[in-house]
């Protein structure tokens, strides 16, 4: 069976607080110089398999941009379109947004620092407006219904917020029969992948998606993998990248 | 009189062919560590004037796009939307493309390399499809009508193809309200600002654009300048880098 439709995916590389080993959600860090790398060899395996995005989607924050803009460069494709969407941004980590994952979990215990980096259905508490980490007043949100605008998400949450811009933005472009690179983050792209892949709520839970690595979903006409999980350009280094970010926050 | 609608042109920093001394045109250079160092000041001039732009629009070429990226991230904007268009390029610069400036001025004398460089309505020779500074088989431009696609241009030909864009792609943004930052080519803002100065065909001959000085242009409700000519954020280096681009081939 051929594809109909070619869908990349791209989450970006460590940033300067996946280094300091801090929660980050939507606080807007950059990459780290390693980051950066990861990005360059992102761009180096879509030229290398002659993988030709023709359009970019990215989330609002820099981290993502960046990755593509790195990327793209690398492949020589940095004047394609693109497009952003807050609906493409991390998980809002609610009140965990700038604390440190290990004072977390020695401080939380087991148990509730994996409900809260890993429960489907369970939110972190919500930020404060006032907290010098809350996005309440920054300008790329400024037309944002407040109502919409997180304090708090759980994964559910995620999928919710980020399957209309699938619908709307994306899906349009790939039935225009457009090869579509989305460069965005951890759960953002998890949110994705279980949507695609048509997995339980149970079963996300223990998907990892590891940075820097292009993800190739080879589409058919109704916008389902022809496999399951997709194609990682670089197998090897995705299997031992997915090893390192479960034990994330036990350094 | 207060401005109906904010405008913002910035000329890509120094290429690699600048630095050379090469007439590039269409070909796809990068910045220097010079040209990124500029377009890095132009975000600090963005930012100390809280001149926040709400839309981006690009050439496609990367010179270009990489002076709108490093300057935006200086400026904490790296999130705007962003929209390219080739109608943005820098002229066409037909068989000189990959010449050197003062062989050429030496080869061909004074006269001819200024109606080269300067004449409103004389291209120089058209660039063989052949050539390896030939863009006829670059993918950006594939979906492009062949009789669009040029061989050479004349400033002439510039504002031709550009005013297109001008009024179908960046006015309505203005009209919407929105703050437009432009970033483009020494040529496609030469056209530019013909047209919002109302400047005839001989007065734009001598006028130059620095690169990396974000110029202001403060327009009234038909979209004319309030300011003829319009504000350069950082006048003094203005006025010093226009001496120095008239000096260009001269080295």
């Amino acid at each position: 069976m051929t594809a109909a439709h070619r869908l990349i995916l791209i989450r970006h590389g460590e940033s300067e607080w996946n280094s300091k080993n801090l929660f980050t959600g939507w606080v807007d860090v950059g990459l780290t110089t390693k980051g950066a790398e990861e990005a360059r060899r992102g761009g180096e395996l879509l030229r290398s398999r002659s993988l030709l995005p023709d359009v970019l989607h990215t989330s609002v924050l820099r981290r993502a941009i960046r990755t593509a803009e790195i990327a793209l460069d690398e492949a020589d494709l940095g004047w394609l379109p693109v497009r952003r969407s807050w609906r493409l941004n991390e998980r809002h980590y609610g009140a965990l947004q700038g604390k440190d994952k290990a004072q977390t979990l020695a401080k939380f215990g087991e148990e509730q620092f994996m409900i809260w980096r890993r429960s489907y259905s369970t939110p972190p508490p919500p930020l404060d407006d006032s907290s010098e980490f809350s996005q309440a007043g920054d300008a790329r949100y400024a037309d944002l219904p407040p109502e919409l605008l997180p304090r708090t998400e759980c994964l559910a949450d995620v999928v919710d917020r980020m399957l209309p811009y699938w619908y709307d933005g994306i899906v349009p472009d790939l039935r225009r029969g457009q090869t579509v690179l989305i460069a965005a983050h951890g759960n953002s792209l998890r949110a994705l992948v279980k949507h695609l892949d048509g997995m339980t709520d149970e079963a996300v839970v223990a998907l990892n998606i590891p940075t820097g690595i292009p993800l190739l979903y080879e589409l058919d006409e109704s916008l389902k993998p022809l496999t399951p999980g997709g194609e990682y350009l670089d197998p090897e280094a995705a299997v031992a990248a997915i090893e390192a970010v479960k034990n994330q926050g036990r350094k």
